[in-house]
Order: C-alpha cells, then structure tokens, then sequence
C-alpha cells in the first residue's frame, strides 16, 4: 500500500509537507504523483489544493486527507471521487489562531485602531470616547470549532457575545441563534460581525446589501471565512454610504488579490493577505500522522465531509 | 466644611464632574474657585490639573482626591502643600482599560498588523510567518494595579510575560524581576517591551538607548506610562537603525505632541493621542464619592501617595 501527496503549492512547501510526513510515518510509502509506480496500491491521498483529475484514476483510494480546514475548493471539483470519503484538518491550533485573530482585530476595532491610524497620517491628536468592552456586542456568524473558540475569547475579554449557526448550538455567555428566521434578530445592534462560516450552497454571498443593512450603521465587518462569502461590491458600497464603518478582510473572490483592485485602496478597508488562521505545518503533520496510524491500526476512517452540507 | 473642585481641564468637562460629584454628594458643599465665599470653610479638595498656588491658599485643607492616577505634574508643582496627604485615582476600571490596550496593541504588534498595513499601501499580497503566542516574550515595566492586571490578561492570551517592578513583586505565571541587576536580566530576549511604571525621578528618561540596546535586535516598544519616561530621539534613532522594529506612542514629552514633530510621520511608531486608559467619568465619581463618604462618617483618609517615591 502506499500513500500519494497531491498538492499545487510551491515546490518547497511540498517539499517540506513530504519531508515532514515521510519522518513522522516512517513505515509508510508516501510518494509524488510524478514518482507512482502502480496506482492500484494507493490507498490513501493527502491533499492540499490538488491539481484535478488525479484522484480518481486511483482505483482502490481508501479515503483522502485534506491538509487544509477548508474544503470548498475541493467539493467543487467535479472531478473529486464521490464514494470516497474525504476527511479536512480539525487542528485545534488552527482553532486557537483563530480565536487569536478574531481577539486582535475585534479589539483594534473597539479601541479605534483604524480611526487613530487615518488621524495619524494628518497629524490630528483628537481623544475619541471609549465605551467599555461590555458595551460592545459582537457577533460570530459560524460556530464550528473555530467560531466556538472565538466567542469564548470575546466573553473572556467582556464583550457582549452573539453566535449564530446553522443548527443551534448552546455555549455559556454566548447568545446563540440559527436559521434564516434567527438570522434578523441576531444582526440587530451589533457593532461588530465577524464572519467564521464554511463555504456551501447555503452561505454563499451572505455577506452583501441585505446582511449590512440589518446591522445597526456605522457596524463593522471581520471577514475570516472565505471570498465566496462576501459580494465585494455591495462592501465597497456600504463603506461609501457609511452603512459599514469598516471591513476587515482576510480572503477574497480572487487571491492573491489583484493589484487593480479597489479593496487595497480604500480607507475604510483592512486588507490581510489570507493569514487568520495558517495551517501550522507542525501541528497539521502530527493529526495527519495520527490519522494515518489509527487507520493502519483499528481500519477506523476519521470523520468525513459531509458533502450535501459542505463540511 | 466645604469641598473645591480645582481644574484646568475644559469647562464642559469641569461642568460634568461638578455636576456627577454634586449628585453623588447631596449634603456637601462642592464649589469652583471662583464662587468661593470662605476659605477657612474648605477641608477637601478635588483636583485634575488644578491651577498652580490655589492649594496652599487654603488654611485648612485636610486632604486632596486626584481625578487622576498620575500624579507625577502635580508632584512637580512647587506650590502643592507639603503637609497635606494628596490620594491619587485607584479605579479597576482604569486598570481593565490599561489591561485591555496593552492586550490590543501586543496581538497587533503579534499578529505583525503594522507590517500588514504597509504592504496594504503598496498593494502587496505577503504572508509573514505567525509563531504562536507562546513562543513570544513580552515584558511590562511596572508592577502595579495597571502592570499586574495587564501581565494577567497577556498571560491569559498565552503569552511568555515577565514583569519589572523597583521592589519584587510575585505573581504566577509572570516571571518577575527587579531592581536595577534585574533590568538587564528582564529585558534579554524579548521580543516586546511595554512601559506602565509611574513617573518618578528615578524612572525619568528609562526608555533610552541604553535600555533598547540591551533587547534583541527588532523588538517592539509600547509607551502606555508617561511621555517623561522616554527619550523620543533616542526612539527615532533606534527605530532608523532597526534595535527597534515599531513603538506604539500613547504619551508624549509634550501633549497635544506638535503637529511638525518626526514622530506623527516615521513609518515605525503607532501614534496614539494619550486614550489606552482614561478616566471613566462614571466610575471615578463613584470611587472619589466612596472615599469622601468613608472620610465623613469615620475621618479614615484614604492611603495617600508616598511623595519621595513619586506615586
């Protein structure tokens, strides 16, 4: 049996995934597609970002590894085998990145960071009042393992905590609402909305005109899912209407974002170039490895995508 | 008896005050300088940045409540009566809001935010490597009620926190040192430094080049304390020849800081107009009604600043 990386990264960082996989598995044969020899032997694929087409000339595949938390790339190839369970990274490092995101920017909003910066560049020494954390009420739109972590983050700095998820979830000192109908009540008042959702049918676009026109004016917007989530337009447009005071953006339809693009240059706009939450190559080769393992050992499969729902 | 409320802060904010400590204090008598009928009648005074030579017009003054935790101006004035014990602000809403700036701008200088909003300006897509919380060492000069508080909440982050303080201070989970052999020690590796030590003769200019020359190359400086501890040249100089990668400015040598100093424009310093931790108006009458109330009905005077020592 041997075990396939497929990846479109660059070449050192494929490197560095193989090298790393190949000591942490010392048993196993964990090879290059350019390097396979008999396709009927491979029973496993770590993926990340793989180039289409591959997987399914792999006829006896087991289940497929996916290095990344997201999967939505991948769900939208059609070229992905259907009856082969495909597995995503539940690292809860990349977790507790994320809550550390969410913590730094919901913060440099509540404190004014953006405004002080713009004053900055004027030159203009002018004190802003500061309501208290407790004053605040923030909002995560998601609460899977990284939404969860987040919104005790907030609790645990005094902010007023909201959640909203597709099915209802319960956490202590979070407000928790679900569904279209919960979706209203839970926009309503927040200063702050920071978006954790996956990328599926469902949430696609969720981020536009309708969304912001529910928040209170002047909120803002963290968004640390994914570009499919926000229609970049009706952004741009709440900024200039002053709807949303300003957008934290960390993914994008189009990434890298292209130069020409307006989002760089406005104001009321912080860009990261996809960073909140980074896969840690160290803690992701240890889960994949055990993984791995417990499969080689038990024939256990750890828990798949549930692909009509998207993750 | 009556009470004088001294201030040379703006009317509309002098008017506030009054106008919170009278409602608090119905059965006192608190009065402006200029509506004062018998000095001999005034036992206690209320100050924020009061006007010099009025204190020691009054013969019979018992104790003066500070609006503010620093006291360092007041302590410079030659005309503040010796005698008479002077009670700085001790407010644990003032130290959340200390603890909650330093948390913002420590996971902003983490999260490597002022690298992010270059490159925003120059339209450049980067990803920086983000080692974990855990793998950062940060230190706070200054153990008191706003230094403990915010080596707390940064530990709580998961941060590596040292503290320094004149005499040793013990709190779990912060490595403490001080005195002057402990400086060295505390400074050694790392990577960020924030400045919450009170103003005194002996603090005076600390944050200089003898003290960045002994970090490690590229660490950041956080000045929340006062613009007497640092030596703005020395920081420009640092910053040039990169022992300083970034400063987070919050106080000033002098303030409003003019508007043709260096500082508005080095693209290394985040220049702040003097708000990570100001006095909660609310919260701070309550405090001054508390102490006033308590010296009334028991003649206890709150513990008073030890003038030798500055705070």
């Amino acid at each position: 049996m041997s075990i396939i990386l497929l990846t479109t990264v660059p070449r050192e960082e494929e490197t560095m995934w193989l090298d790393a996989l190949c000591t942490l598995l010392p048993g196993e044969d964990i090879v290059l597609p350019d390097r396979i020899e008999d396709k009927e032997a491979v029973d496993l694929a770590i993926v990340a970002n793989p180039p289409q087409g591959v997987l399914r000339t792999l006829p006896n595949l087991k289940w497929i590894q996916s290095l990344w938390a997201g999967v939505d790339a991948l769900l939208g190839d059609s070229t992905l085998p259907e009856a082969v369970p495909l597995v995503r990274l539940v690292d809860p490092t990349l977790a507790r990145s994320m809550a550390e995101a969410v913590a730094t920017h919901v913060l440099a909003l509540h404190r004014n960071l953006p405004v002080y910066a713009r004053q900055q560049q004027k030159s203009l020494w002018l004190q802003h009042e500061l309501p208290l954390a407790s004053e605040r009420h923030v909002g995560i739109l998601g609460l899977g393992e990284m939404g969860l972590a987040s919104a005790i983050q907030l609790t645990r700095l005094g902010f007023n905590v909201r959640g909203w998820s597709r099915s209802l979830k319960s956490q202590e000192d979070v407000k928790c609402f679900s569904g279209d109908e919960g979706l209203s009540q839970f926009l309503q008042g927040l200063d702050i909305v920071v978006n954790l959702l996956p990328l599926t049918a469902e949430t696609k676009g969720i981020l536009s005109k309708s969304l912001f026109d529910q928040l209170p004016q002047g909120a803002s917007l963290i968004n640390f899912g994914r570009g499919g989530h926000q229609v970049e337009g009706d952004i741009l447009e709440a900024l200039t209407r002053g709807q949303l005071s300003h957008a934290v953006l960390d993914v994008f339809s189009q990434e890298p974002l292209p130069e020409e693009n307006l989002l760089w240059r406005h104001r009321g706009v912080t860009l990261l170039p996809h960073v909140a939450a980074p896969t840690n190559p160290k803690t992701a080769a240890d889960i994949v490895t055990q993984n791995i393992q417990r499969y080689r050992s038990s024939g256990l499969i750890p828990k798949a995508v549930e692909r009509s729902v998207g993750y």
